[in-house]
């Protein structure tokens, strides 16, 4: 394995301990010693835990984004981008469930998120259109767009927040299934082009 | 106006305070001051603030949760339980705003609550079992029950912090978008009877 730099070591410790226990609960002290190193080394690099944070949520981007002409254009390129995403959502899980509270603590961050936010409602909504135009979606009216935006945004942000408030725990498998909620969204105005392109994939 | 016993007074001063700022901003200091009462008087009705949050919960729930028998069977009962839900969750909003955080702060809030959510999918899917025996909707699978049910819980929960993850200033309007979202999900099912009647109700 590459040895990473001392700034990744941090990121990568404190996500764990994130994801593990909850952000009030690891300090930079507990992430520090996680490392055995030092508090004020760890400050060195990190001025207080909401940087850690931030810089956490700018690496989930970094893996999640993608650019516009990257956008999925198939229905086959959006089943496997929801996998993939389904697996960053997973890794960096701290944030989604935490995310109120986190962008209640840090204005910066709040105003980054929200941000990037009304980017994501943007890429959303090309992605719909793209696979309109393409054959795959049969949307009768605009506001079919807006309601199936809505939708893909509820669940990505909010679904491990649904399944806490169901009790149940939330795990990778689970968390998944909120891409399958946006599916089931999906399905009324999926082409037989788009339903056959599915069942091939899920045989 | 009648007038209050002490409890439901420091209720409604409570949730005054709680829907301007925030619960944290908030504390029983500020609620005994807002009334002009000694924090004792008000700690001998509460013991703190979370059960002051804990009352009001469960005053919202009296408002807002219909036995079984009362449950809507036609889609205008339906929408018009959904303009009175609407006017319930803007009276209470600073709960659903910050629901994770609140169920966070007390595990008797969470079980309460995840007991109350889980009969809440139970009604919903009643409701929808309802609205399909009586000819509003065509719902071609069980998945589509459990995709609606679904559908209702994200928004009946986290509309609010949908609207807020996109920089949008809640009000009681756009808080009441969530039921035409919900509306929107289960357009692709309404049969003739169901869109003949929500056209006449919407005139």
């Amino acid at each position: 394995m590459p040895r990473l730099a001392t700034k990744e070591k941090i990121l990568a410790a404190a996500l764990k301990l994130f994801n593990e226990k909850n952000t009030q609960a690891a300090t930079t002290n507990h992430i520090a010693a996680a490392l055995g190193m030092s508090p004020g080394n760890l400050h060195y690099h990190f001025k207080n835990r909401e940087a850690i944070v931030f810089a956490l949520y700018e690496q989930m981007l970094s893996k999640s984004v993608l650019a516009h002409a990257a956008l999925p254009s198939t229905i086959t390129q959006v089943h496997e981008h929801q996998i993939y995403l389904a697996k960053v959502y997973w890794a960096y899980r701290f944030f989604n469930r935490e995310l109120l509270f986190l962008l209640s603590r840090d204005p910066e961050l709040k105003t980054r998120y929200i941000k990037e936010n009304m980017a994501h409602k943007q890429r959303i909504r090309i992605v719909f259109e793209q696979l309109s135009a393409n054959g795959y979606l049969d949307t009768p009216t605009d506001d079919v767009y807006t309601q199936l935006a809505d939708t893909v945004l509820l669940c990505n942000r909010f679904w491990h927040s649904h399944l806490e408030t169901l009790g149940i725990e939330v795990d990778e498998a689970n968390l998944a299934e909120g891409f399958g909620h946006i599916e089931g969204a999906m399905r009324p105005y999926l082409t037989a082009k788009a339903l056959d392109e599915l069942a091939a994939i899920k045989i």
